[in-house]
């Protein structure tokens, strides 16, 4: 059994940026990237403080904004067209999720295409789907595959289960790896008998939320298994995997955490160096 | 064994647009839809007469404009953006192929949003893959999933195996059975073995262009079995399955010809009304 070591590679990632950002900072052009949170939702605040912390390390400008809960839809748009209209910002998150009473797409969309670093623009969603050029795509999903990449896992021709089919990572990540060629299989909490899907799969991916759901008897021998979960069970995190009862059975399997989870920050700020290289060229 | 029988539902629905077509015809509206074909392909001149032969039933008007293949990329840009201001022409369809010297993507997206009648632009993809309110999708697989509504198929739950991964059919119509609560499996060339991800399926779909790929030893018995696929073998106009071989096996099954095909000019012009009415609106 191999470790994804998604720690490591995203540590490496982070390096082979700190160049790009030196070459960028000796033009006098130090990348930006603007987020804005609403409310105190526990999660999220920790999320944007990891986001803080590795721009921070890398000498990457970060530009927060804090609304509480009760801010209008008008006030967070005027704030997003500032960060647009800024040209020391070359990326905008908005961290999600969203107060319920908050139209989640027409603030996602008021964010310009070209600063999209969070790739979840219904145009940049477009270009994912259709396989057009692309200039920015779901984290998460990226990160997966530049693990897969990483460890030099060529999913051509293989068949691949993911369980979870959100548009920010389990539909993303099939498009990307049916471009690549894989056979695809997607389930979610619909499906009547998930292990029917996953038993025979030679890589499995999981993204649902449901804390240590695949059990060993879901998997076949040699299974390469990519974790995807970030739980709490019992006061610790954990993933979708029961990674203690699978992994002598895997070829290769991510850990939670330090799998998939840091591959996630290292795509987002690559994203966003390329995005001030763009912008530096214009 | 029941035959899903898509020319009297498409009958059906034009003659449900007829009244709808009426309607705005009292107010002096006519719906219009604009056609550009580059070329002399026969298979693409056979396609745009049968458009043609329906607008002129229901009293649509039919705009076409012919260039020959050695058109440039802007002469159709420059016509495409006629189209787009002309407030006589509700929709907008550019017949696909082109010849490869054309940059397809460059040209379907200066079809505006609002007339995107075939749902190719990125805009309506994104949309449609973010599942956010749709204006307008692909025509084809929304003539399956109005197919299976007619015959009160209810995918949730389903497995569905889906044969062919294009941009135009396969995947949207996987998005489109996804959103419905189905489980997806996606093939295509570059898989394996796909008899083993149809015989266990619920539902079959084939859109891949390889004429009586599927046989009878490749499915369950009371499989629902949608044919997608229009091919030419020894003169014969047939499907992507074995028709004959597999009817028997089958709780539903569609006829090629009359089934998947007629749907599609049925759904197209419904989308071309419906964007009549709300332009009608404005």
């Amino acid at each position: 059994m191999i470790l994804l070591d998604g720690k490591k590679v995203s540590e490496e990632i982070q390096l082979s940026l700190k160049d790009r950002i030196n070459s960028l900072v000796e033009r006098n052009i130090t990348p930006g990237l603007g987020v804005i949170i609403v409310g105190k939702r526990e999660d999220s605040i920790k999320y944007v403080n990891a986001k803080k912390k590795v721009c921070e390390k890398l000498g990457i400008h970060f530009f927060l904004k804090e609304f509480n809960e009760n801010v209008s839809e008008n006030e967070l748009i005027n704030e997003i067209e500032k960060m647009n209209n800024n040209s020391e910002i070359h990326g905008i998150l908005v961290q999600l999720p969203l107060p319920m009473n908050l139209n989640k797409e027409k603030i996602v969309n008021t964010i310009s295409v070209n600063k999209d670093v969070d790739g979840f623009h219904m145009i940049n969603a477009g270009k994912l789907f259709l396989n057009h050029e692309k200039q920015f795509v779901p984290c998460t999903p990226l990160g997966c595959m530049e693990l897969l990449d990483h460890y030099r896992i060529d999913v051509e021709g293989l068949n691949i289960t993911i369980i979870g089919a959100s548009d920010i990572v389990g539909l993303p990540l099939s498009m990307m790896l049916l471009q690549r060629g894989a056979t695809i299989t997607i389930c979610h909490i619909r499906t009547k008998d998930v292990k029917q899907h996953t038993k025979h799969a030679d890589l499995v991916i999981s993204c649902c939320g449901v804390p240590h759901l695949v059990k060993n008897d879901w998997l076949k021998e040699d299974v390469i298994v990519i974790d995807i979960g970030m739980n709490m069970l019992d006061g610790k995190l954990v993933g979708d995997v029961d990674f203690l009862e699978v992994k002598d059975k895997c070829q290769y399997i991510t850990p939670v955490p330090g799998g998939a989870g840091p591959m996630t920050i290292a795509i987002l700020v690559k994203q966003l160096v390329e995005s001030c290289e763009r912008f530096s060229k214009l």
